[in-house]
């Protein structure tokens, strides 16, 4: 008798960071309707089955596109969800009917890491409410989409390290010093001294001092700065652990 | 009408690295059987569709002892691969038919990295034929596993970045820091420098050297070293770029 194959539907789900004015990563929530479940629990992450013409990549832009209506976005693919157990809890069995077919038994997910701005004006074409979460205020998710968040927290501390760059997509066009540690400070799992942060930001030409500083901060008046990604690709040099 | 989900067989490839006497990198490759197509045109990936009650991880970890025999090995899922069209030429489906089952229409894949000292004994339950292959001679595999093998060098590349003693997966226990320096080259895009390289080698308190020296060599007769992972985990200073 030949092996019992999984045959299964496959999904996407996106988690997209924004950096908060409080200096707290945050993270997109949508909701989705099921009516005898509390709103406040209708949380989850964006996502979508996939189409079967789709590759995963081109996927996870739609579902990207739907979310903000923004056609360029920063996008990872980080990991493969397969566990068989998780899409299995009565309403998600239910949600799952509703939203695509009655009968499905499982779903594997892939999901994808993206970063934005958090002024940027979010223009859902699919999603009625489409909320920023800091990510210390995640509430309990459907599916497994809280340990997608934590593996997602992991994965972002890992390509901070191999890519500084990134930072440059969470914060402002111009941004003061202070906002750059508090960032990386919030990515970074290395506790690293203000003052020798400082020192190492001031020795990377690719960071730009503006002839601007902060106005009405109750702080001293910050310089800003502005990151200069084609002096970044030039100055490539990784250092050896 | 409700859209056209995908609805598909999912399996797991793995890309397992070795390094060789002739310090270059090297691919485990197996053979698949199709009577009508030349023997020097069966290698491929190996790799497995995943059961019912299977996790990918699983399944991964399944497939590498199906393999070699070992038990524990280094693995890294790295990426998803679902282009619709990956698995259509008419040799993959005459193969699928034959491995699994006829009508397989579409496979998404998830791929592993591996590492494995290349004199270890390869005892494999599963294939009658497993051989290392240089990476610079991999022949034209079915699928996509020409690109596979492409991606997983840039994963590798990005792996010994954020965490280098992986290179130890691949030396032998005791080494040479000439070994060390031409696996190092052999992975990283960096070109490093041969005297800065041993010099910050030296630096380093995990690599230890032993009171052995290499016998019955052509050139000047080298150090061996050994690597102690504890005192790696506890010399963790990532650079900030």
């Amino acid at each position: 008798m030949s092996p019992n194959f999984i045959h299964t539907y496959l999904s996407v789900d996106c988690v997209v960071f924004g950096f908060d004015h409080d200096n707290k990563l945050n993270i997109l929530l949508v909701k989705r309707r099921l009516d005898d479940v509390p709103k406040e629990m209708q949380s989850k992450l964006p996502g979508s089955l996939i189409f079967s013409n789709e590759d995963v990549d081109v996927a996870a832009q739609r579902v990207l596109f739907e979310l903000t209506g923004i056609k360029k976005m920063v996008l990872k693919q980080f990991k493969c969800f397969a566990d068989p157990l998780r899409a299995s809890s009565p309403d998600d069995i239910k949600w799952m009917s509703k939203e695509y077919k009655p009968n499905i038994d499982r779903i594997v997910t892939v999901a994808y890491l993206s970063l934005c701005k958090i002024d940027h004006k979010i223009n859902s074409v699919k999603y009625v409410t489409v909320d920023w979460c800091p990510i210390d205020k995640i509430p309990s998710l459907p599916f497994d989409h809280n340990k997608i968040i934590n593996e997602s927290f992991l994965e972002i501390r890992r390509w901070i390290e191999t890519d500084f760059s990134i930072v440059f997509e969470l914060l402002p066009k111009k941004f003061t010093i202070r906002q750059l540690y508090q960032l990386y400070s919030a990515i970074s799992e290395k506790k690293i001294d203000k003052k020798n942060f400082h020192k190492k930001i001031s020795s990377f030409n690719y960071i730009i001092p503006l002839d601007e500083i902060e106005s009405n901060v109750a702080h001293r008046a910050a310089r800003y700065y502005k990151f200069d990604s084609k002096l970044f690709k030039k100055s490539n040099t990784k250092l050896l652990k």
